[in-house]
């Protein structure tokens, strides 16, 4: 491996204490690599520079079976059942990409064994395996079965040819740069990490594909990309594509896109053909369509459902996949329209053609109804649809959520999304059971995660930030997963064990997205932000646009009415959840002015007016923003100066920013009501 | 000449009614052209042109004089004196760019005579010549002297090299594309036009110069741009070019830019020598320093008098120009801070300079305190620079002012600022004395307009905006010419002399600014627009923002008091004026909520409250607008269909705007006050 100009995150392999080399030396002398020349070489030189670097030894790779007592052993199911009797037992434990990591100890032999039944369970055992001795675990008597609950993990970048992201926080993109795509040994780095916590797919491509964008399925473009794609295989990571709907137009010189049109079925199986001479292993399309501006079927009177299907079965033949977004709603709505809810748009558009889309068709839907913002409740698809493939999108680039400016840690509200139990069978009908199949026994599920990286060398702009990849691996890998367990191992890795670093860093990690939502919007309010670019605040930025995003706040009262009395959104809900939501004294309060319109004077349960909630809540999201800084200052002797300081600046900006946001907000309230706030803190006038 | 695939605007010659073909014929047979070989082509080619289009002959052009008894002579004084005698008077009746038009006939001869002092002087004069014709103007007994009032009438372009324009509403540049300046024979047309109002001054690039621009004064460039300085030569234009005030540093590899520094000056002065080494007849730097992120001498702890001298000391031996733009404020204020007031920044930065600049330093002053909004009081600059050369800054391109999608014809707007009388010696101290120069006895004294043309065939985007370029130049000429006569002649050379196409063309032009004003931001309001783009309403657009632009209004009252109680604005002015804003009951109502913070039940001059004065405007807004179009409806058969529709669609987009725009403020004040309309007209609650 090379000398990096950038950081490995939590892959950073430091030579380890003296006690625990030798202890994990005595298996990492030898590696025992049954399988032949046609295996990746990924996973053996991940684990030949985790040893090297972190036990300080050069292991001995062998191809055969040996004499050593101690040693790693890694190799699929099918090749170890030959030298291993009792394996032809475990096939049943792990599915594809599943793997065991066991310790088989006898008089003779002290194997450590890593197996699976795919080269990409390797890569994952192998990732586990490292971060286990990494993590200073016990390896005699270790017997650990792993298999990822969902069968997507994908990653989706909004890169631009160009070389901007968009809603890109970390640098510009490690992939395209003047309408060329770039390799470098970055991206293999990168496909280390992606697989180190388990992510199976990715998109390079923004899913607003425009112009130049629209020819990444060209030959042109193709070529470069088919080196990417096998980079990524040698991980376990497929390449998916963003296309255009409209691509027969502008590629293919035909006057239409309908995709009932034989000329155009007959374009697209050409085309995905010519897709797989250059890239054996294609994942499929990733589509935005209708949407946004954004063609698709509806131009030419079609559903959804027939646009979808008409790509899955060109895709069909290769096990190729359509992905395609719900995250579709009028766009050009008039502010004066009170009747219209863009909250009730994705149910309305797919909730309909529940049952109709091909088997390799997967809609991605966003966790809520809106779009990412600080909160929102789960989106009322989730549960609606019984007999459609579906992934979860998850925004891991943090747009309206401070831009990787701001500490926002997502971890915390995507677990609540998660665990959010939407009663549609009864209890225990979580979002994590729909996301992972189970609920309704569905093969094709999962997540997508929409990525935070670019070419900072730190990846992500805020050091912190980091732990937002981390999280969203290992929640898709497993949805049932702790959250504190995942926030403490992200922090060994990356930081160290040092008890004070690990205690602090968490404080701040877990209260990081509340604090966030205490001084910009809170109580479900959403979109005070500068329309465009998302940061910043602007109380009415979004109230006369055309995007559906309106809190209609005048003299007396703020917020939409979306209960069955009003937009009726709430009626896309389980009955269970509509009644808790219509009922003001019920709802969540969370989520308050997501779902009714209040006075200002209205008292809480807290016993607070809403006003005064405002108030108090954005004067203290300053002060806990404060204590984030206070509680990284005293690590200030714990960790390298480097991140020390660039995390600092960003703590810093952030409660800068922080001020700003409770200044106009409360301004704003104030100048709407006229009512002071009760315990005569600041409100510029 | 060629044919073109644009409009040529006011020049379009058309072939002339038979019975004034015969008349004009009677001169335009021959033109007598006494200058040799060395004089431009441009004038006796402009005039070629037309006699060919307009009288349907070829005129004969001879270097002599003729013994044909009616003939049109061309040639500048020093020739003149030669052949009549008493030409040798006629020096004190004209400037350098005056001209004289004279009918010499006697038994003989009947000599149409066209001369100056300078081949400029006969640009124009052929210029007014051809549009006395076109007009049908008697020429017997025509003895027309006309003398520019000012010295520099400039056109600012802010285009930028990659072919956009910063403000521009109108396509792309005509000068610059993909980082190339390119020349067409467009450019040729554009000097005709430009000529044929009296412009003599050009800078083509953004005054915002970042990045490549700054390289616009290296070899490169220059190479390129001397060719199309050479062709606007020939129509009397000089050119100018935007720098960026730190190319020492960018493009000298200078570690400074300070403008004491002797390196610095040494390199301006090579620098400068340079470029008249490629354009020898090159005007001068046009400069935005200290303001808006751009770089200026306040770095280096240096003041605007420093950084400007220096650089007017490397012009001087050529006799260039510095022209510094006074555009400084604060850009970074923050909105909580209610002392700091952007209005009041131009006059504390400049005021305590007056006396201090070189002589060919010349400060060109936007007509308001703040940026090009649709009302604002005359900048109080105007008088208080008694000791310095000055020309306004008039906006030609419709940023503010509805983008060239709405009609906002400017030239009701700029009479008014010309005409306001500062008092500052006593009555008829108007601005138009001061920019004209004869208030203070000032030689270098003009206009500067920011361009409204691009690479759209009709050049404006909106057909009747071309009209705002005639205007600047022709007040640019003469701030006494009535506005009435310039719309008059507009109409008739642009869309013919039909006695219902001027009265209603007419109509529509004189009401338009004050229709626009009723429906986006009367009363001097202001700022009400989306950030950025600077188009729609965003009533509270720019409300928490950098750009030192508030109305902070609350649920009582909207406004900013800048009287002397208030920020202290109005003590910028001449105490006649300061008397009048700073009094409720005296202050113009036009400006009302410029100066003053007031409540919204408060009553008017007119008997309304402020609220319903609000409203009233907005509604009456729209229906002015609608009658433009009802104006424009009844010409149908009279213009021509492309320019007929082409306007219509406008049109057809303005109201729909206005009343987006009605809309959007009416239910902003709605929701801040809950007062109803009166007279119970639709409010959007």
């Amino acid at each position: 491996m090379h000398m990096n100009t950038y950081e490995m995150c939590w892959l950073e392999y430091k030579r380890m204490q003296e006690g625990k080399r030798g202890y994990y030396s005595n298996w990492g002398r030898v590696i025992v690599d049954l399988e032949g020349p046609d295996a990746p070489d990924s996973y053996i030189e991940e684990l030949r520079h985790f040893i090297s670097n972190s036990l300080g030894i050069e292991p001995q790779v062998s191809s055969t079976e040996t004499s050593k007592v101690g040693y790693i052993l890694i190799c699929r199911l099918e090749k170890l059942k030959e030298i291993v009797r009792e394996a032809t037992e475990w096939e049943k434990f792990i599915n594809d990409e599943g793997f065991i990591i066991k310790n088989i100890k006898d008089n003779t032999r002290n194997i450590l064994l890593v197996t699976g039944k795919t080269f990409a369970s390797l890569v994952y055992g192998v990732s586990e395996l490292i971060k286990l001795m990494r993590l200073g675990k016990e390896i005699e008597g270790l017997d650990l079965v792993s298999n990822p609950k969902t069968r997507f993990r994908m990653i989706n970048h909004w890169d631009n040819l160009d070389g901007s992201i968009e809603r890109g926080y970390a640098g510009g993109s490690i992939f395209f740069k003047d309408y060329r795509v770039i390799y470098s040994e970055r991206i293999r780095d990168y496909a280390r990490l992606l697989s180190s916590i388990g992510i199976n797919g990715i998109v390079l491509n923004n899913t607003n594909v425009r112009k130049k964008a629209l020819e990444m399925i060209e030959p042109h473009y193709l070529k470069e990309l088919a080196r990417i794609a096998e980079t990524f295989k040698s991980y376990g990571i497929k390449l998916f594509i963003g296309i255009n709907f409209a691509s027969p137009i502008y590629l293919g010189r035909l006057e239409t896109a309908d995709p009932l049109d034989k000329r155009v079925k007959a374009w697209w199986k050409r085309k995905v053909e010519e897709i797989y001479s250059f890239i054996p292993d294609f994942g499929g399309f990733i589509v935005k369509a209708d949407s946004e501006f954004a063609p698709g079927p509806h131009i030419y009177g079609r559903t959804h459902t027939e646009g979808a299907n008409m790509l899955a079965e060109a895709l069909a033949p290769f096990n190729g996949y359509v992905i395609w977004r719900t995250f579709v709603y009028n766009c050009m709505q008039d502010w004066r329209d009170t009747k219209t809810d863009r909250a009730k748009a994705a149910y309305d558009n797919f909730k309909p053609l529940d049952g109709l889309f091909e088997d390799n068709v997967i809609l991605q839907i966003k966790y809520g109804p809106m779009d990412f913002q600080v909160r929102e409740p789960v989106s009322p698809l989730f549960g609606a649809l019984e007999k459609t493939n579906q992934i979860i999108e998850l925004q891991i680039t943090q747009e309206y959520t401070g831009q990787q400016i701001h500490l926002c840690y997502l971890g915390t509200l995507w677990k609540e999304i998660l665990d959010f139990d939407t009663h549609i069978k009864g209890e225990e009908s979580t979002v994590k059971r729909i996301v992972d199949g189970s609920l309704f026994s569905r093969k094709n599920n999962g997540f997508a995660g929409i990525s935070n990286i670019g070419d900072d060398p730190n990846w992500t702009g805020h050091n912190l930030a980091q732990i937002n990849l981390w999280t969203f691996g290992r929640l898709a890998w497993n949805p049932d997963e702790g959250i504190e367990d995942i926030v403490d191992e992200w922090i060994r890795l990356t930081f160290g064990d040092d008890k004070k670093v690990i205690e602090n860093i968490k404080y701040m990690l877990l209260k990081s997205h509340r604090i966030y939502e205490k001084y910009t919007t809170p109580l479900g309010l959403g979109w005070m932000v500068n329309p465009g670019y998302h940061y910043s605040p602007s109380p009415e930025g979004y109230e006369y646009s055309h995007w559906g995003t309106y809190h209609r706040a005048d003299l007396k009262a703020i917020g939409v009415d979306r209960t069955s009395r009003g937009t009726g959104y709430t009626t896309q809900y389980h009955p269970y959840w509509q009644e808790i939501f219509d009922d003001i004294h019920k709802c969540p309060e969370d989520l308050l002015l997501f779902f009714h319109r209040i006075p200002y004077k209205f008292t809480l349960k807290s016993g607070k007016t809403l006003i005064q909630y405002i108030y108090d809540s954005h004067f203290e999201g300053v002060e806990e923003a404060e204590t984030l800084r206070e509680k990284w200052l005293e690590l200030r002797e714990k960790i390298d100066e480097g991140r020390f300081n660039a995390v600092l600046e960003r703590l810093n900006r952030q409660i800068e920013h922080a001020k700003e946001w409770r200044d106009v907000i409360n301004t704003y309230f104030y100048r709407r009501t006229g009512i002071p706030d009760e315990k005569g803190r600041k409100i510029y006038p």
